[in-house]
C-alpha cells in the first residue's frame, strides 16, 4: 500500500493501465521550482531526473514568455508571423551550415516520425537501424524503432548492438557489419540509422568518436542517412558542446529535437539539409496544426535565453565534471558500482553483483532509486537490465545539488548493498 | 508578388518548401481577441476559418489558466497530480458510460496514431478502412489513413467513399459493401473504421443516422472497430450535441479528440472503452512526455468552463442555424451555390459551374476563398475538388458576426461570379 491509494485508484479507473507511476511510493508533486519538486506538506525533492524541465522548474522568464504571447496570439503556421522565424535564424545557428532548415512539431516523437518519413522518402529504402534497446518515441512507426517498449520488432528494422563501452568496447561495430552485409546479401539497403546522442535507454554511453564515423560511414555507403536523436542530448546537456552529435565529429543529415526545447512546453522539431526536405516537400506535405505556433517558439526562445544568459553549458559541463568526481569517489567506497560513464549532466552509474562477474544488479538498482526517493533525491534507472543509474538533472544544477545528490547516495548504497 | 515578399523569402529559406502559407495575400497577424485577427497596422479580420481558437482568440480564461499552472507546476505524469485526475472525470461524463478512460497526447495526430495502434492490437487485424478524401493526421501510419495528403495509400488501407449527400445519396454504402466483401474474398478482416464525425477534408457531409449506424454495424460484424474522429466535430462544434458522433446515435469504440480541446494549447487525447485498452496496456506501454502535463490539462479543463459559461453549444446551435438560412438566403441568389451542409458552426457551401452538371467550380472557390479574405473575412475550402467553402469559425461567433460574414459572402460571390 502506498500513501495515496485513493489517488492511484481514481487513477487506474480513468486513466487505464497504460498509465504508469514512478517509485513504489509514488510522487505528488504541487509545485516545481528551479531544482526542487515539493509536495503539498513543504516535503522538498532534489530533482536530479527530469531533463525535461532543463533550465528548471518554472523558470520565470519562459513562464513570463508563455504568458505574453498565449494573451497576444496563438495560431498555427498558414499565416506569417515573425516568432518561428526568429526562432528558426536562432537554433539554426546554433547548427553546422549544412543543417538549414527547421520544422517544428509537438513531440520528439512526432520529430523521430517524421525524420524517419523523410528518410525513407528520399532514399527509397525502408529499413531503419537502432540500437537494441533503443527508445526514440511513441508513434506506430517510431515504437518499432523503441524496442525498449517491449512492442515488437517488424522488418522495416534492424537492431544493432549499442555501443556499449563497458562490456564490449568497439564490439558492436563487428555486428553492424554483420547486419549490413546481411542486408546486402539479401538486396537490402538502409533508409536511415537513428541514434541518441548518448544511448540513453541503452545504459547511458558515450563510445570513442571513431566508432561512431565508422558507423555512420558504412550506413551512409549502403544508401541510408544518420538521424541524430537529440531529444535527450540536446541543448547544451552535454557540456562540452550544444549538441551531442558534436562530440563524434560529425555532421547528421537530420537532427530532431524534443523535451527540453520548451522547458515543458509541448514544442519539439526537426532540422533537416534542405536539398533532403525540399525532395521530401516536392512529394509529400507536412503540416502541424500546434507545431510552430508563436507561444512554441517564445517558450523555446525563452529557453535559448535563460541557457545563454545562465551559462547554462557552461554549468553543465562543469556540474557534469564535479559530479563525474564525486560518482568516482563512491566508486572506489562501493564494490557495486561497476561503471560510471556519461557527458555533462547526464551520468549513467552501472550497478553489478560484483566486479568479475559484472552480473547487473537489477534488483539494487530498483532498490537504490526508491531509496534515493525516500531520501528526497530524484533519479531513475535504464539500461535492458534496468541496473544502470540515470542521473540526469536541470542544467541549474549546483555544487551545492552535486553535493547533496553523491552524499545521499554514498547513504543509500551504503545502507542498501 | 505579395505584400510580404521578404518575410516569405526568409521563412523558405529558414523553413523550407513543406510549409506552405493560406492565401494568394498571405495573413500576418500580430493579435488575436475573440472571434478577430489583427495586423500590425490595426487591420483586422473576421476569423471565420479557426476552429482550434474554439473559445475565441487568446480567451483570458484560458490564458490565465496556463500562466498560473505554468508558473506553479509543469512535469510528466509518471507523478501523480491533480489536474489530470479532475480533467479526465469531467471530460469522461460527458461521454457514454462505457467510453471510461483518458489517454492524453500532444496533438490529434498522435491520437488518432494511438487509437489505430489499439484498434490494431486489439482485433488482431491490420487494415483501417477511411474515407476517399479524408484527413487524419501526420504521422507516417497516419498520413497513410489521410488520402487528402497525397501520400499514396498502403496495403494497410482500403478507401471508401464518403458519403455525400449531394452528388450521390447513400451510394457509399453499396461501396463499402464490396470492400468488405472483396476483402473477406481475401481473407481479410478490418482493424478499424477511422471517420471524421462531419468529413471535414472530404467536403462536409452529415449523412443520415441510419447510414453510418449500418457502416458500423458491418465493419464490427467483419471484426473491426470504429473510432470515431472527434478532432473536427468535437466540442460542442455542432450545436446539437458535444461530439459529432452522437449525431449518428452510436457508441463508437474509440474516441480522437484534437484541435479545439486547449484552444490551441498542444493538447489531444483519446478515450477508450476501458477493456480495449486494457488489452492494450497488458501488451504494449503509452507514455507520451508532455501529454497531460499540469500546463495542458488546466488549460482543457479551461476551454470546458468557458464552453460551460458562455453557453458555447447553445451558441453554435443558434448561430448555426442563423448562418444556415442566410446561406440558403444566398443560395436562392447565387447560382454557384450548388449545396449547404453542416451541423451547428461548421458549413461547407459547394460551389458548382451550374446546377445541371454540378461541375465543380475549383477555381471560383479558391477566388472567393482569397477574395473574402480581401474584404475580410476568413474561410477556406475543401473536398477532393476543394470547391466546397469551408465555413468553422469560433464558438463565440455572434449574430452580428454571421451578418458579417454572409454579407461579405454575397458581396464577393455577386463580383466573382
Amino acid at each position: 500500500m502506498t500513501e495515496h491509494s485513493a489517488l492511484i485508484q481514481r487513477r487506474q479507473r480513468l486513466l487505464g493501465r497504460s498509465y504508469r507511476l514512478f517509485y513504489q511510493q509514488p510522487l505528488y508533486p504541487v509545485k516545481g521550482e528551479g531544482v526542487w519538486l515539493y509536495e503539498a506538506d513543504g516535503k522538498r525533492y532534489l530533482d536530479a531526473y527530469n531533463n525535461v524541465v532543463s533550465v528548471g522548474h518554472c523558470h520565470p522568464r519562459v513562464v513570463e514568455a508563455i504568458c505574453q504571447q498565449a494573451a497576444q496570439l496563438n495560431t498555427h503556421t498558414r499565416y506569417l508571423h515573425d516568432s518561428i522565424l526568429d526562432y528558426a535564424e536562432r537554433l539554426l545557428a546554433l547548427f553546422p551550415d549544412v543543417l538549414n532548415n527547421l520544422t517544428l512539431t509537438c513531440s520528439g516523437s512526432e520529430a523521430n516520425d517524421l525524420a524517419l518519413r523523410i528518410a525513407r522518402e528520399v532514399t527509397g529504402n525502408r529499413i531503419a537501424l537502432v540500437t537494441r534497446w533503443a527508445y526514440h518515441g511513441t508513434t506506430s512507426s517510431i515504437a518499432e524503432l523503441s524496442p525498449s517498449l517491449g512492442v515488437g520488432v517488424s522488418d522495416q528494422v534492424r537492431l544493432i548492438d549499442a555501443p556499449d563501452t563497458f562490456r564490449a568496447p568497439g564490439q558492436w561495430l563487428q555486428q553492424l557489419r554483420q547486419v549490413l552485409d546481411q542486408m546486402a546479401a539479401e538486396g537490402l539497403r538502409p533508409a536511415a540509422l537513428m541514434m541518441d546522442g548518448l544511448f540513453s535507454s541503452d545504459g547511458i554511453f558515450s563510445p570513442p568518436a571513431a566508432e561512431i564515423q565508422q558507423a555512420v560511414n558504412w550506413v551512409r555507403q549502403a544508401g541510408g542517412v544518420y538521424i541524430a536523436d537529440e531529444v535527450q542530448s540536446g541543448f547544451a546537456r552535454t557540456g562540452d558542446d550544444f549538441w551531442g552529435f558534436c562530440r563524434y565529429q560529425l555532421v547528421p543529415d537530420l537532427v530532431t529535437l524534443g523535451k527540453p526545447m520548451g522547458n515543458g512546453h509541448p514544442v519539439a522539431g526537426l532540422v533537416a539539409r534542405s536539398d533532403l526536405l525540399d525532395l521530401f516537400g516536392e512529394r509529400q506535405r507536412y503540416f502541424n496544426t500546434f507545431g510552430g505556433n508563436p507561444v512554441s517558439c517564445c517558450a523555446a526562445a525563452a529557453v535559448l535565453d535563460v541557457i545563454e544568459s545562465e551559462h547554462l553549458q557552461v554549468n553543465a559541463r562543469i556540474q557534469g565534471q564535479r559530479l563525474g568526481r564525486q560518482l568516482n569517489d563512491l566508486a572506489q567506497r562501493h564494490e557495486v558500482i561497476g561503471d560510471i560513464r556519461g557527458a555533462g549532466l547526464f551520468y549513467g552509474v552501472e550497478l553489478v553483483k560484483d566486479r568479475n562477474s559484472l552480473a547487473p544488479a537489477t534488483a539494487l538498482a530498483s532498490r537504490v532509486v526508491n531509496g534515493m526517493r525516500e531520501a528526497g533525491v530524484l533519479i531513475s534507472a535504464t539500461g535492458p537490465d534496468a541496473n544502470v543509474l540515470k542521473i540526469r538533472p536541470p542544467l541549474v544544477f549546483t555544487a551545492e545539488h552535486v553535493e547533496l545528490l553523491s552524499d545521499t547516495l554514498d547513504q543509500v548504497l551504503t545502507r542498501l548493498s
